[in-house]
């Protein structure tokens, strides 16, 4: 099967023997070993020089601890959205009490700081700012670096990426842009199974959250903080999801990020140039890189298409999120995805399409 | 490395090759298979014909579920407490503001349902109780039957019990028993790594889940039950944890849970009198059948104890948590370890302590 998914994403040959290593235990040398060398790997790809924590969650675990680890009951909050994960945050606030703040913005579309700017002046208490580097429902990019800029212009709100699809796939600096919190998840760029998520938290955020009041235990981050010093985490440990994640970190590292977003931005270069050639039109204003959304022909039985390319063109692609759903389909080029899978399976769709 | 920790737990090679499988996208009718298979395995070894939810967590995040979706602001709640475990109970409770009241046992004592139908006499609207199956920081087993028949007796408070020691490993009957909520994690008796976590849900919890108002989102047990009529889960799932989790339970279904229980009770029973033919004294005064927790003998240097044995002798068990520390020791002998490997242990354990 070519899987050309958002999430999860392939999984290099290396990383899947290191998974099917014999468990270890968390509470010895060895481990921490392992825990020490993904720090380094995490920092890296985060380009932060602040300590990275590790969740065993999903991506939206990570998002939850977001919140609950920088509010207190009757904070303001602004959520930028549009599409998905912008839903997402907005919902999870509600889950929390709190009323967000939510500027929309057509699905597809990037968001433009200067209607950020307008939402944080009519709000100038906000708290925080919840943004999507790569949206990925849409396949949109943000300019994280513009966002987060406007947004200490205007306030002190603490800046909040979720970078699940984005991270290691499309350029960000948490500490240069002055991100204060970036989210990932291991089974996108990270090239790692799901089941893993990380937090990259500013001192800004520290203090913050050293304040906050919203309830949360296993996502408590200042548990995680304190474990973390002695290269553990607060409870047991996915050790054998770390030890993939870590081998997966050791092969980014040796091709080097900056290449490894160069290759990730060529494929998406070459998988819009041929979905164009299909006639097929780009569906997001800004495409990331990470993954291509496009929109299907009118009259097209996107479930229909889907089935057939996966049972018996053995291609995985994913269809539209939400309110997208039976509109586009998305097609992810990020981590492990080579350019022969892409092939593959633009071939398999032309066919299917003509 | 020889694995007698109460987790991780040693994973069987086939689990190990599940997990080393290529990854596969979870909207797809394979993991569905997977995923249906998972349910009914789960649903055997929990001996309930309710629902099992499925986390991507440690078990703590189940306990945490449980408190989260059971409770709302100012209710009032029970906690049997005798050890670490216990009292994790009762921090979760007090994370989300709630003031439980706590039944304390020496640790090392079996829970006194006696005790626990005073507690609920004085406070008539308890709404749950929290307690454990085997405590896994003092290797204790509580009569869980007979807890819940007094709670059920005195009250209607929900029975929650934490069985992520004990699942698959000492006998537990969900539904025969009247217990409302059951939680386990994969990496103890359940022979797969750390990373998935599970809740049994009795109609009578749903009820009340339905109810309560503390805040959860990536926790929310109605988003997971929603998503399991179409065999899925509301986040990205961790795939390869739940593949290799299926692995395991085929093994269990196929050596038949009774047998299971039966051999870990011969284990158990054959760790216990080499413990006491080495004059060493065993620490519960009802011992589990899942994990033997014995005294060191006075002036043993517990860390070093520990350290020798892993590191020279390839033998790994657990230390004591909690004012357990450098006071006992655990070995373990659930799941996949097997007798073989507890007699090398005991044998090293024998040589170190002469």
């Amino acid at each position: 099967m070519i899987l050309l998914t958002p999430g999860p994403t392939p999984v290099p040959d290396s990383v899947r023997r290191r998974l099917g290593d014999p468990v270890l235990h968390h509470r010895t040398e060895e481990f921490r070993g392992v825990f020490s060398g993904l720090q380094e790997g995490l920092r890296s790809v985060f380009r932060t020089r602040g300590p990275v924590l590790v969740m065993a969650s999903s991506g939206t675990g990570a998002m939850e601890s977001a919140v609950a680890n920088l509010l207190s009951p009757g904070d303001s909050a602004c959520v930028h959205s549009a599409g998905v994960f912008g839903e997402r945050f907005a919902r999870i606030l509600r889950a929390y009490g709190l009323s967000p703040s939510v500027v929309e913005e057509e699905w597809g579309r990037a968001a433009d700081p200067s209607r950020l700017r307008r939402a944080l002046r009519s709000n100038p208490k906000t708290k925080a700012v919840f943004l999507q580097h790569t949206e990925t429902s849409t396949g949109v990019l943000n300019d994280v670096r513009a966002l987060a800029a406007a947004v200490r212009e205007e306030s002190d709100a603490l800046v909040v990426v979720d970078s699940i699809s984005g991270l290691a796939g499309s350029e960000l600096e948490t500490d240069a842009w002055g991100l204060d919190v970036v989210l990932a998840a291991s089974q996108k760029g990270l090239m790692a199974p799901p089941g893993l998520a990380y937090a990259a938290v500013s001192e800004r955020a520290w203090k913050a959250a050293s304040r906050a009041r919203l309830p949360r235990f296993y996502l408590d981050w200042g548990r995680m903080l304190e474990s973390l010093g002695d290269l553990q985490t607060p409870f047991t440990p996915a050790v054998s999801l770390l030890c993939a994640q870590a081998e997966a970190l050791d092969l980014i590292a040796r091709e080097g990020l900056e290449r490894v977003w160069r290759r990730t931005a060529e494929l998406a270069a070459f998988t819009r140039a041929e979905l164009r050639r299909l006639g097929l039109e780009i569906f997001p204003s800004e495409p990331a890189d990470v993954l291509t959304a496009f929109r299907l022909p009118e009259g097209t039985d996107s479930a229909a298409l889907l089935e057939g390319l996966r049972r018996e063109d053995g291609v995985c692609i994913a269809g539209g999120q939400g309110r997208l759903a039976g509109r586009i389909a998305r097609i992810a080029h990020m981590g492990h995805i080579r350019k022969s899978d892409v092939s593959a399976g633009l071939k398999a769709l032309s066919r299917r399409l003509a």
